[in-house]
């Protein structure tokens, strides 16, 4: 009997330590929040220049050894070059253009290695873009052209990564979830059961939380910061607040809870 | 005396007219005052990662063809990208390596041209990138290493570009000034004094309000914003607000000046 107890004590600190080096709940929360602020903060900053069409028009720009627009040329070479430079040796990291990645030059570094393998086959970065470049963007870049189109690229890059960041962290939050309660999932796991996994991972009141407080940071970080009192200064916001919560509500929490489906369906394998 | 008249008005609405379509005292303001918000959330941005000092080192990496660091090799392949895709054709931006640039491959966008022409050859990068790598990235950045050396990097080269841009604004600050009153410098701009000029675009009580609002911002803008009540909550900034002041009042207004005078100086050329 006790050597039972002394068993299932090291087996919880074992696993408890493991948990605190490498993935707790707080630090993946914590993370979350963060990322919030740098979403927000590229969407300003893209903002600052009006939608620039010929930047996303396929005949626009003739690059030697390239077919596809500017937007695509400049995100397709930074990620070649972010490659080299090792950026996707980060699990947090996805590609959009996997196919055309080369490898990276600069020494491994040892992430910790909390996720289960096949989550490295999981990316949703194609309805990514398609969300980004079909139905945000319009939402919250004003009409015209003022010739930058490698900013606006860089910007779109940007905002593109710190989505893509986002969304794919659902493999860590499916991974904490599931080793936090590992009976709760298996069940559904093993049926394969996409809808019952789907019903797990929704807190409707939680949701509505984060739609709320992305809100609010769009009005505080988006907002005229003046020495005058602004009391009286009318509000005025870089990027449209609602814009902000609509994107968590359509688009990033759903397909977040898409990744953490799919990383838990493999999560057994 | 009618025909004398009729030229006088005809001159002085044509020089309005130019100003209004090119450049206006509240232009730059604006633009200045926009470009604060820029500053600020790339060094946030930055301050995610701790120093990451592998990025820095000469030795760390080795890409194929390349002499040089990790940031170096990001940031001169990002210019030599973004200058294909147009980036310098825009006269509000400078490049860090000039003699490394390939040509642009997009079809001329047509800048408003409203710097002398002698503006092109003003490029203050050097001392930009010595003040930030040597000063400014100790201030605000933790010790430690996190092996995000590709992210640092493209972050480090955001940081570089916004500084750039706007200490390099000050050819335009200077071309507003000027024809704003080009009495009041031809005469130090002839006896090239260059501290006359100086003295002319040197308002402390200007300087001391914007390192005032600097401050300001990088406590609205580097806030834990939470759902809360806000009374409640102990200050913690992202970045310290006391940093980005002294940015303001030791590096990028000073520069600034001086870009302006360098302008002036050959303003009548």
């Amino acid at each position: 009997m006790f050597l039972v107890v002394l068993i299932v004590v090291v087996l919880v600190v074992e696993n408890k330590m493991a948990l605190a080096g490498d993935l707790t709940l707080d630090l993946v929360r914590d993370s979350l929040i963060r990322q919030e602020d740098t979403i927000i903060f590229c969407l300003i900053e893209r903002a600052k220049h009006p939608l620039n069409a010929p930047a996303y028009d396929q005949s626009y720009a003739s690059f030697p050894g390239f077919s596809g627009s500017l937007l695509q040329y400049i995100v397709q070479q930074s990620e070649a070059m972010q490659a080299t430079a090792g950026r996707y040796e980060n699990p947090e990291e996805s590609p959009f253009f996997p196919d055309k990645l080369p490898h990276s030059f600069v020494p491994p570094f040892k992430y910790p290695q909390v996720l289960h393998p096949a989550g490295t086959s999981i990316n949703k970065n194609k309805i990514i873009w398609d969300m980004y470049f079909n139905q945000l963007l319009p939402l919250f870049v004003a009409e015209g052209d003022d010739g930058n189109y490698a900013s606006t690229a860089t910007s779109d890059l940007a905002c593109l990564q710190a989505l893509s960041r986002r969304i794919h962290y659902g493999k860590f939050v499916a991974e904490v979830k599931f080793r936090d309660a590992p009976h709760e999932y298996e069940l559904a796991i093993r049926a394969k059961d996409r809808d019952a996994l789907m019903n797990l991972l929704t807190y409707e009141n939680v949701e509505q939380m984060v739609k709320k407080r992305v809100e609010k940071k769009a009005m505080v970080l988006g907002q005229e910061v003046s020495l005058g009192n602004d009391g009286d200064k009318q509000a005025r916001f870089k990027v449209d607040p609602s814009v902000v919560s609509r994107l968590y509500g359509d688009w990033i929490m759903p397909f977040t809870k898409l990744v953490q489906v799919e990383y838990l369906l493999r999560r057994l394998d």
